[in-house]
């Protein structure tokens, strides 16, 4: 038995899903926190339900209407755009919505506070990730100051974001969830939010460059296929 | 004319009204944020639409439910404490709603930078407080900097949190709020959310004290009032 608890932001993506099984390998007693914001892909809710079904951990899903706040492709009709493999993580793209993380974090340090939980658990990622702030190490650092500062737990003990993925390719990434026997074919990455991934959202292109890099096939079915990844199937692949 | 934008954060209550006054007087165009966040006095929501209205500005209303995070008896069935005006300070009392601060200040940066304003008001006080870890200045220190960090806007102009009550009493915060007209008698503080004010919660004895300390007398009805105010409402006050 373990007296360790965390809380895992999860929405249901290929990292989100890696970082609940790291934090189960590592001996947490896990709360799962979703965020039901006005997504257009909130398919991906569904797809974080059964991820912790597949765990048998509770998962506590918070309204949040951030279509009210509009400013992103993901929750306003604004396309989500297309650009090529190589044009991600030059600018922030139309998906960026505005402090997310913040926000997600800000609500996942009071469930920590009152689940008496000493660490918080995000998926995110600085390496191929799409170039958003809030996914940036020294987000992180500054994110845990302020939500220790912000609360009577962190008074007299220091709760602590972690962010195991951070500094992982993709690649690496999917490898080792492989490793820990992640259920990825549960999961759901694509932005639009159809029940087939696009194949052409800059998430859905990650995801296949990462399947790629990793050696494995991703077992999510999609739309179309970008060329890289065509090449790659053709190959034998594990 | 001003290119000035703010994000003002309205509970209702008087230390936010008077800080809405506050930002108008200095010439901001101004968008106001309220949160429906399961509080027990959500009549307070009610107090903070009259006060928009009064100064003929848009408002936001975020629904967040927070009774799931539980954690504060504003929240929750836990009764509110009633302690003498002395005690208050000496601890976090039960109304503390964990991380509440770093919640709405994540939220109103991402409307601040949806919305381009330049500054999120806060009414947060450090001196007649009620002990809250989230209204202290190194907390709001800490988090202008996160939101800067976790914003696309913050990567090219400063996104500032001004709490400018914040080192007023509420006796001065009270006299400041008199020079600006602010109107008292459509704020609602008490914690316990009937149309009448206790006159017994922390936030009651506050803001009774703080009248007392300003020489005004409070235009909200109380059912009864603590004896201090009871001495000092048979004096002529203005």
């Amino acid at each position: 038995m373990t007296n360790k608890r965390s809380v895992v932001l999860i929405s249901g993506g290929l990292d989100s899903a890696t970082v609940l099984a790291y934090a189960l390998s590592g001996g947490y007693e896990t709360t799962a926190v979703s965020f039901d914001y006005g997504q257009r892909h909130s398919i991906e809710l569904e797809s974080g339900e059964r991820i912790c079904q597949h765990y048998g951990i509770e998962r506590k899903v918070v309204n949040l209407d951030m279509k009210q706040i509009g400013g992103s492709s993901l929750t306003s009709n604004m396309k989500v755009e297309t650009r090529s493999i190589d044009e991600i993580s030059e600018s922030i793209p139309t998906s960026y919505v505005p402090a997310r993380n913040t926000i997600f974090l800000s609500v996942a340090s009071a469930f920590a506070e009152v689940l008496d939980a000493d660490t918080i658990f995000i998926g995110a990622n600085a390496v191929d990730y799409s170039g958003y702030p809030d996914c940036r190490p020294k987000f992180f650092n500054s994110m845990e100051d302020t939500i220790n500062l912000g609360t009577k737990r962190g008074q007299h003990s220091r709760l602590r974001i972690a962010v195991p993925l951070q500094y992982l390719t993709k690649g690496e990434i999917i490898s080792l969830g492989m490793r820990l026997k992640v259920p990825y074919d549960l999961t759901h990455s694509c932005y639009n939010g159809e029940e087939e991934a696009c194949g052409e959202c800059d998430s859905c292109l990650l995801r296949l460059k990462g399947f790629m890099d990793s050696g494995f096939r991703d077992p999510v079915k999609y739309k179309k296929y970008p060329d890289f990844y065509k090449k790659y199937i053709g190959k034998s692949v594990l």
